[in-house]
């Protein structure tokens, strides 16, 4: 299933299984009652959604605005430098551990809508990533059975404030503008993805390519980062883990590339979908 | 008032004002069908609780078990090296802005529970913090307006787990193990603290001073970092920012200084409170 969440034209929040490019089977519509969201529908397992499916009622897209995948996980883990190629091109050293920041939720923007350059700064940079988006919890979970553990796929764009990325060591502050984090425009569950580590993941900025790598390219493994991660803090239904970016991103380019008004970015991952985003400024 | 989040007996969860040390009003047995936890208190903006500690039925602390005095915080803002004496012992070069990690809200808990040492480690640390608690919410708020938005204090321990916050450059790990967060006991809500900037925070481990300082030695002031985080994410009602820890930690003592299981940690600030736990090894 490719699992979106939605505000309808009414105002309500729902859920939903993408049918093809036109239409959506509306899930809450009939599992609302029990599952208020697509997070606590995730922590269902799922078997009720694909029986739901063949009599929920139809939606067109045309009838919905996307939200992010997961409006309202409790963690949004990030893990940086996660690709040699972006390791190199950062000057930073190698390390035994993976190196992992957060964002909030605030940040998360919905496939379609605009990335915000904000009024603080112009040094607006992108960063394609797989998000692995946490079915069942867990704790101190073994790299071997990390899969186990995780609903689906789906893209992330981990776009970033350059200069407020280093106003100190820590991320946090580049990592979190409001605006800044696109997450969709769907999961696909874990079972209609073949083999993940297989997959390619390309961003491209006005049509061109400016990162591609293979899943398999990254540092720490999807079962390292689970493992990793698993070990410090408890992993729930609806956890996003932003898995790294590749070699190629604006800011150590010469001259840089900064995203602005009238561009359009696209992450795409073969098997999961195309993730594509406007670039607006702040309205002041 | 002196407010705290709780779960009773039964396993209901609710909130209240503390009397004295024995008693304490029981808020949400008569507000809580309109403000279902105390962050959503908190947005209600405390008139109504004031009228109702004059009727609320009275519980015996011994009736209720203490939760972090914010249970669900959406976000928890941390600041690092936020006075001179911490920054000198741990060799960090001065930056123009506030260092800012974060915290997830699984790594907080409650007054007198155990801080729990990790089975994959024995650094524990303690820091102990000035927790401000955001009443009402905004975005690009002024310093010389900050404190508008403050719906009162708290202690917080910041406790760290000292080689996982250095598995790279990112703190994250460290700072977000379960059972390190200790937040409470109560908050003091902003109207009964004369200065808050004129107290003092004092951390002892087993009774012997470890940290103290005067909240004026912060070196982003409070208003300064609310205008600083506040520029990336708007702050919400509910919201925790930790506002950082003095020198003498135990890490950089010679030798240094861990916590273990049998000792005891305090966190007091004048006009606030005294937030002590022991600690304990995790259960394998």
């Amino acid at each position: 299933m490719r699992l979106i969440s939605f505000v309808s034209r009414n105002g309500q929040s729902g859920y939903g299984a993408q049918i093809n490019d036109q239409q959506v089977a509306h899930l809450s519509a009939v599992l609302g009652h029990r599952y208020n969201d697509l997070k606590s529908l995730l922590a269902s397992g799922l078997e009720e959604a694909q029986v739901a499916l063949n009599f929920a009622p139809v939606l067109s897209t045309h009838e919905i605005h996307l939200l992010p995948v997961i409006p309202n996980p409790n963690k949004i883990i990030c893990v940086g430098l996660n690709y040699e190629t972006h390791r190199v091109e950062t000057g930073r050293p190698k390390e035994a551990h993976p190196s992992i920041f957060t964002r909030f939720a605030s940040s998360q923007i919905a496939a379609g809508d605009p990335i915000i350059r904000p009024r603080v700064s112009t040094a607006l940079d992108y960063e394609g990533e797989l998000a692995l988006i946490i079915g069942r919890p867990g704790r101190y979970i073994k790299a071997a059975d990390a899969f186990n553990h995780i609903a689906g796929y789906a893209c992330y764009n981990d776009a970033s404030i350059r200069d407020w990325q280093r106003h100190s060591h820590q991320f946090t502050p580049g990592k979190n503008f409001v605006g800044t984090g696109p997450f969709g425009p769907w999961m696909v569950t874990r079972d209609e993805v073949s083999d993940i580590e297989s997959q390619t993941l390309t961003t491209r900025l006005n049509g061109e390519i400016m990162q591609q790598a293979r899943i398999a390219d990254m540092i720490f493994s999807i079962g390292e980062i689970i493992e990793y991660v698993s070990s410090f803090a408890p992993l729930e239904t609806g956890d996003v883990i932003a898995t790294g970016t590749p070699g190629g991103v604006g800011f150590k380019r010469e001259p840089a590339v900064y995203m602005k008004p009238g561009d359009t970015v696209e992450v795409e991952i073969t098997q999961v979908g195309v993730l594509r985003n406007p670039i607006a400024d702040e309205l002041v």
